[in-house]
């Protein structure tokens, strides 16, 4: 019997990094992980933007659904503190919220639904209406990471090894994950027997949320350093790069963890696919190519410092959070709507015209 | 007047890991850099083999300068012992310095050296003969790196910016270096403005060492995660990457540290040329292909650790110290008996040739 017989998708899956606890927001200090489980009590929309800002909760669909519920918060005080102008004062919460953190687009993406939702409140107490709509933004993110794990996994043909970069799973979604809830399903399909994950520095959060994410649901799993990657691709260990994304533009060009840029070309030159798991929150069509994203350029001392302890004398250090892919180098991309091979803008955009046919 | 303007080669030269101080050997421990500056105080070769072994000193030059000295106190303790037997008493210590690092090569070429002297050894007490080879060893390789600085400089044109990877220069060979000796010497001559240094998880040789050389010679060092080489690349900040080897095989293939093999990759892909810069001390002919190389799997505690601390849940991890890259992808091979455009087993072999011809 092999050893994952048993194993469903369902139990692939005990994780829950954001939580509405009825008067707040439980959050998951990621910060502390794997050494401390202790969540954050948040009870208004700045101790949201704060947390995002300093990454207590990351990665990009986690990061928009934890801004929709900034949003309730801060209705929650704008409306009691005065009822007629909730809906003007809210902007600078919104606003707030939105500049947390720049690249990912799944934060403005859920900003701009609960805005819409705010426009379309008939009157009263929004506070109701705007919670279902947090509440639905959540549940849908975890049904697409359902739905792409089937969709991904469907690509896999295994039993194969697979390697991938950052944390893309219940941490840095709604739950389930994007690449590693492909990982999950494929997984439980037993067509992926081993997940080598890339430490991920400088916030290291393939060694320290990935392997935890693994290791939690009993799923082999190798930790490297980043730069062993292009050995293991070598030496043809690795059947599968399987990474997420925090912004797709409309030509197929994807915005992910530092480092993935450069795992991508390793996968071209060593003819091993590379497979993009990224719900259609995460596609900008308003953007079109790669070099018009920003990508941010966090504190050095993220870099200086290792695991909270100095390791550089004086020097200079960048933090480029982000690189970004060229749509070309993408073999897959994976999202809720359907698998599209070889991005291009013409299949991005066919994504989204099918989509709304077929609704 | 350009802020290098009086610099000369010498005055980029300042710091010697290896010491011989007519009792032991003193080394610079480099486990303890960039915050403690500590030597330690080496009196027998046990203690030489444990210091390789553990990477108090590492680096493939410095690592066969060592173990020549500890050649040096293990026939000072043999003699002592019994000066009828030391030959045969001796070879044990051989062996042992010769098992304490297996891929660089310069380790087993300082001891064949050493070997070759002891039996050249006329009679009587051999301890002063045997300290002349070993400090002749150190002296050839500071004016192999000298010459290598000045070879590998000519090639490289500015102002332009530069990256390299781990550690290359006065602490990891007998002093100035091997890449960062290229790089000391085109800094000099105002071609090289600054350099790029991948922090090299997970010994972090870059972060420590090389950022520690590098501001103590007042050379302009950002610090990067290794990671984030691939996005510089493509921005085109970099016009060269230079590294060393710890093995050149006999066609040209090159092992170095974890992480050459994947820059390699990327710089072919950008088109920025990538300098090998070793002695031919580092080349063995013996040797016909990568392949063959013996690759380091060090503890993999070393990945799971960051800064003296464990970042990681339990959770397996793979920590091969070095990887291979095909002389294809080796766009310069630069040693003190000259420079070799893309290396093949043909012109490596033609450089020992001409240097036999021309000695």
């Amino acid at each position: 019997v092999p050893y994952n017989s048993l194993v469903a998708p369902e139990d692939l899956d005990k994780v829950r990094a954001v939580r509405w606890d009825g008067g707040g927001l439980l959050l998951l200090d990621q910060r502390l992980l794997p050494g401390k489980v202790r969540y954050l009590n948040l009870r208004n929309a700045g101790a949201v933007a704060q947390a995002i800002a300093e990454m207590a909760v990351r990665g990009a669909p986690a990061i928009g659904i934890c801004a929709a519920y900034g949003v309730v918060l801060a209705i929650r005080d704008r409306y009691a503190r005065n009822p007629s102008t909730w809906r003007r004062d809210v902007e600078a919460d919104v606003e707030l919220l939105g500049r947390a953190r720049p690249t990912a687009v799944n934060l403005r993406w859920a900003l701009e639904r609960m805005t819409s939702r705010i426009a379309a409140c008939s009157g009263g107490n929004p506070y109701r209406e705007l919670l279902q709509e947090a509440e639905a933004i959540h549940l849908e993110d975890i049904q697409a990471n359902r739905r792409m794990g089937a969709l991904g996994a469907a690509l896999i043909e295994g039993p194969c090894q697979v390697l991938t970069h950052c944390n893309t799973g219940s941490l840095a979604t709604g739950g389930y994950g994007t690449a590693l809830g492909v990982i999950r399903s494929a997984y439980a399909e037993r067509n992926v027997t081993r997940v080598f994950v890339d430490e991920t520095r400088p916030w290291l959060q393939g060694a320290r949320l990935t392997a935890w994410e693994l290791a939690a649901d009993g799923i082999p799993a190798t930790v490297l350093v980043d730069a062993a990657a292009a050995h293991l691709l070598r030496r043809g260990a690795v059947s599968w790069v399987i990474v997420g994304a925090d912004r797709v533009t409309a030509n197929g060009d994807v915005a992910n963890k530092i480092g993935t840029y450069g795992l991508a070309v390793l996968c071209r030159y060593h003819k091993v696919p590379l497979m993009v798991v990224a719900p259609s929150s995460t596609i900008d069509l308003r953007v079109e190519h790669g070099a018009a994203i920003p990508i941010e350029e966090r504190d050095p001392a993220e870099v200086l410092f290792c695991a909270g302890r100095r390791v550089t004398p004086e020097v200079e250090a960048i933090n480029p959070a982000f690189d970004v892919t060229p749509a070309d180098l993408v073999d897959v991309l994976v999202t809720e709507r359907g698998v599209v091979l070889r991005p291009s803008a013409a299949k991005i955009h066919g994504l989204f015209d099918e989509s709304a046919r077929s609704a």
